[in-house]
């Protein structure tokens, strides 16, 4: 099956403090607004966030395993983030997509991740990937 | 202290298969790709590969402890994966200050991964940051 403009894919997520806590001592960014609560109590977000590069983990997977699938490699993401990725609340991640180039198998696809309640939007972003049978 | 433009910060690191397992079950990408060595030895890649997101996991690290430290926000990143990032293999992340914004405390510094032996570009980016203070 060929990917084409227009093709949707949607997961509900949810991160947790531990999660945000395993992803702290792998990356090394023990930075306190994403582990502390104390800390972040006093900061805008009053709670803890999610790293940003970690509220991505969830792009990598739909990509990496469930649209398109095993075999795409990543060339290139663009990112906003617009409103903080909080522990324990569901966001959905939406992609579609934009752009095909079948010569190259390369795609465009939106990466946004929004609140699965009020579906304001957290993350904006594009992928541009590559698959050789499916795009 | 205030950054400026042309402020730079260099970090050297290495990915190990231990790490990228554990991202794997973290973000659920398991991607063969990136965990299992006779897949990839059947790609143009010949061994398993850091996972992009995973990848920047270190850009994370430098600007949340390091280069600016604790209290960075992020608000946006570029990255094109030019090359891949394999494990046990010596690269540097390279950031400098490329526009500051006073009145917002925001600025565009460069994050790109180069090979630490070759300097060759892997991962040429740039993020969009915020810090209150430093910035």
């Amino acid at each position: 099956m060929l990917y084409s403009i227009g093709d949707t894919f949607e997961h509900e997520f949810t991160y947790t403090q531990e999660q945000v806590n395993a992803f702290a001592e792998l990356s090394g960014d023990k930075n306190p607004i994403h582990i502390d609560p104390a800390y972040a109590a006093n900061t805008p977000f009053k709670k803890p966030i999610v790293h940003g590069i970690f509220s991505m983990a969830v792009i990598s997977k739909v990509m990496g395993m469930e649209f398109p699938g095993e075999g795409t490699v990543y060339l290139k993401q663009v990112v906003e983030f617009k409103r903080p990725i909080y522990m324990d609340t569901k966001y959905k991640v939406q992609t579609t997509f934009k752009e095909v180039n079948r010569d190259k198998h390369t795609a465009i696809v939106t990466t946004n991740i929004v609140d699965a309640t009020t579906n304001k939007i957290h993350l904006q972003g594009e992928a541009t990937i590559f698959h050789p049978t499916k795009i």
